[in-house]
């Protein structure tokens, strides 16, 4: 048992917090909001960024890199974008800094060296990447256009929290541009369902899949579709959206083509992207009280060797064992680590894979050996076996599968379990205080229920389902007529 | 014959600002001395980055990443380093925009979110890291910290160049830590050899290592090693550096560690980093008046098939026996595109591919499968010969290998062939003016006198190259004694 990660019962948030930071995920900087990726939890990443790419580029989009800056003008071209996210641009002014002249070893901004106009750090890239589209822009045969872009953002963000909400994070973002409505309607929805699957196939995070209300929607789109995710607490999760922008972009930034028929039109977009907030789902979605769980097909390492010895000669023993079955699971592509630190003591070590989620752990000692036998820990059970030597490398690939499979039954369980219906406002308003998780209730599809629902109970409407079945309700709040239920729950 | 293309004899500059431009692999953008790098570009920048990022891997490192902004007070803290880069930050003032009252369609900063203290956009990371490392070591159990970052930098330069000189670009630092001067001294060393090995066997380009003068080091550091290479006009392009940072950012940032016996000492430091600024080598080193030439093992697309047909029934024909080839070729590990697009004719085509330097062409027509023959084009040669279709496979893996060695084996004799001994001052202006390229000279060791050269010559000391011969001379300049020639050019 870790000592260092503090229940989940006592505290959810500071448990969440115990893990980015003791499992070496992240941690707080000198800069306000900002957060260090560190080792082990840029390693997951790579692998999330990785596996993303890999579908983007199967789906025939290719990678480009647009300015960190977006100067003031430019960003104030589409007037909701720019309303969005205004209130929380960091704003560079000034090109120099200069000695203090009244203290040497200081700097001081330098007055001279201001800004004619100011540049927006982006919050995210429409603006710039659409005055850039414009110059490459004519006709039909220049579209469609499938580019996506891994990079930094900033939103000055007031509260924070690692991975979840950072004034800097790092994410994706795909800008397509399109000769119809219909093509890019198209893209907004594969691209959800790329999302969809990754979260679910490869971070074994269970999601639902919808569009967003008015209210909830990117600054700037016509619509945005969404996965939501649902961590242990019951707090609903917005994993990844897709956005159909229509022509708006386009509009602000003057960016026509001739089409086949030699008719000049605005182009259409759309915008999607995911964020190492996904991170935070991860985290949440699998990990317990003794520390992160990662599921197989994300973890940097999938299997640890701990050798269990005494002496050089045990070691010597023990070592040439280890190395075989190594090289036997790397060759299955399994990813393998053998610590043999002599730093360090077995059980310090056993602890340490299980605080940082390693999916499958082995304990190789002499007597083992001897006995042709080891054993074999699973992470997410926290089981373990004794499994004969010859069939290790068998055993252990059906193994990682087994474990990112039964991570994504758990979890999709819970939110089953989770997944509530309310016929009324008093007993939405119990389920969000007694039970939490998502609730399925009627809404009268007004903007003014859904901004009281949420000055009331906090609970937003996080999407309605794509696939929604229709069923004649009355609206929880106003009691006026609905033709179908949509879901709401309390975010992060 | 390309139109677009400036020649290099007409105009050197220019006929490598039209191969970024015309190749598509990046563009000036509306922000100041920031381009975008376009998806043909950002290509074969991911190839290089997974290159170096596995040979980074394989020596050791992780990566992480640390914020992009650092508060001037740390920015300050080492005063070399700060002094360095002070006039060329961009300074984050604001965290706000609110709309202008005057104009409601317009933004303007908000005065009232005005930060307490200013944030530096980083144009190098070692105050941000040694600020976090600060954290992270204890004692010598802590140590080496072996870590990579890749990530985007901001220096804000008053004549930028795409590539070779931009005021945003993208790179990778390392950051090391180590317990003792000789382990970061070999770390330095280390990562020097890596990017050599880079640079000569993935870009073929040949570099010179060296050290480069105390005018010339990196700020803050005690020595920095470099990789110097010549392109096509003469003038050398510093293409990475590895800088052994002795113990000052420890000591700036009060970073100590406990020793395994128990003494408290500074921690060592070494930083090493390349950028896409060896786009900009890549290109002028290879490309030629027809465009741009990529060395096959950075080429995003290695093989290009154009079919040559008529009608639909040709276009069935033929695709057929492309799609074979592509196939075969594929399950060589050769990236192949066939390009059947019906909107471009064949000719438009080679020139097309010629001009974006994807190393080998094949033209498929319907007389040739008659013939059972095709036409092979290798672009560094612009030579094309007519093999069997059935030996295609094993000729094109054959011709890529044969194109990379060919381009090295060029580079290297234009280098050996541009590379001068001058013996007075006289002489090596002579050299400089009529022959430019590398100038291997006497130095008296003195800053006053590689100053007074840079003055009168434009020529500065790209390094002092390692393993460098000892030779009795006297200074070119001061007529002083040395020991050993040092390499000048003029530079990018």
């Amino acid at each position: 048992m870790s000592k260092v990660i503090t229940s989940r019962e006592q505290d959810y948030s500071k448990w969440y917090n115990d893990i980015v930071v003791e499992a070496d995920l992240a941690d707080h900087s000198a800069v306000r909001g900002c957060m260090v990726i560190k080792p082990h939890g840029y390693a997951i990443w790579e692998k999330m960024q990785q596996a993303l790419d890999k579908m983007f580029k199967d789906t025939g989009h290719v990678n480009a890199y647009f300015p960190l800056f977006i100067p003031k003008s430019l960003f104030e071209a589409e007037e909701k974008n720019a309303e969005g996210f205004a209130k929380e641009c960091a704003v560079v002014t000034h090109y120099r800094l200069k000695t203090d002249p009244n203290n040497k070893a200081k700097l001081i901004v330098d007055p001279e060296a201001k800004l004619e106009e100011e540049l927006v750090v982006r919050p995210t890239s429409e603006a710039i990447i659409w005055n850039t589209y414009k110059g490459w822009i004519e006709s039909y045969r220049d579209l469609p256009i499938l580019v996506n872009q891994w990079a930094n953002v900033v939103r000055w963000e007031m509260r924070t929290r690692l991975f979840l909400r950072t004034a800097e994070f790092l994410w994706q973002e795909g800008h397509t541009a399109h000769a119809s409505k219909e093509e890019a309607v198209e893209e907004t929805k594969r691209m959800l369902e790329v999302y969809a699957d990754f979260a679910e196939n490869w971070m074994a995070v269970p999601v639902i899949k919808g569009v967003k209300t008015a209210n909830e929607r990117f600054a700037g789109a016509d619509d945005t579709y969404c996965i939501e995710a649902l961590m242990q607490d019951g707090k609903a999760l917005q994993a990844g959206t897709s956005h159909f922008l229509g022509q708006n972009f386009a509009k602000a930034f003057d960016v026509k083509f001739t089409s086949k028929e030699g008719k000049l039109d605005y182009v259409w977009a759309t915008s999607w992207g995911v964020s190492t907030r996904l991170m935070g789902a991860l985290i949440m979605s699998h990990s317990d009280n003794n520390g992160l769980v990662i599921p197989p097909k994300l973890a940097p390492t999938q299997v640890v060797i701990v050798p269990i010895y005494k002496g050089d000669e045990g070691l010597k023993k023990v070592s040439a064992v280890a190395n075989t079955i190594k090289k036997k699971l790397q060759d299955k592509n399994i990813s393998v680590k053998y610590d043999d630190r002599d730093t360090q003591r077995p059980g310090w070590k056993f602890a340490e894979y299980e605080l940082k989620g390693i999916p499958v752990r082995i304990g190789l000692g002499e007597r083992d050996i001897e006995n042709g036998t080891i054993e074999v820990a699973r992470r997410d059970t926290l089981t373990k076996e004794v499994i004969k030597i010859d069939e290790v490398e068998a055993y252990v690939a059906r193994l990682l599968e087994e474990i990112q499979t039964n991570l994504f039954a758990k979890a999709k369980e819970r939110m089953s379990n989770m997944t509530h219906k309310a016929e009324t406002y008093e007993e939405f308003k119990k389920i969000l205080d007694e039970k939490s998780g998502f609730v399925l209730a009627h809404w009268d599809g007004t903007s003014e229920t859904e901004e009281r629902i949420k000055e009331e109970t906090k609970a937003t409407i996080r999407c309605i389902p794509l696939n929604n079945p229709a069923e004649n309700g009355k609206c929880i709040y106003s009691g006026k007529p609905s033709s179908q239920r949509v879901l709401f729950a309390r975010a992060y």
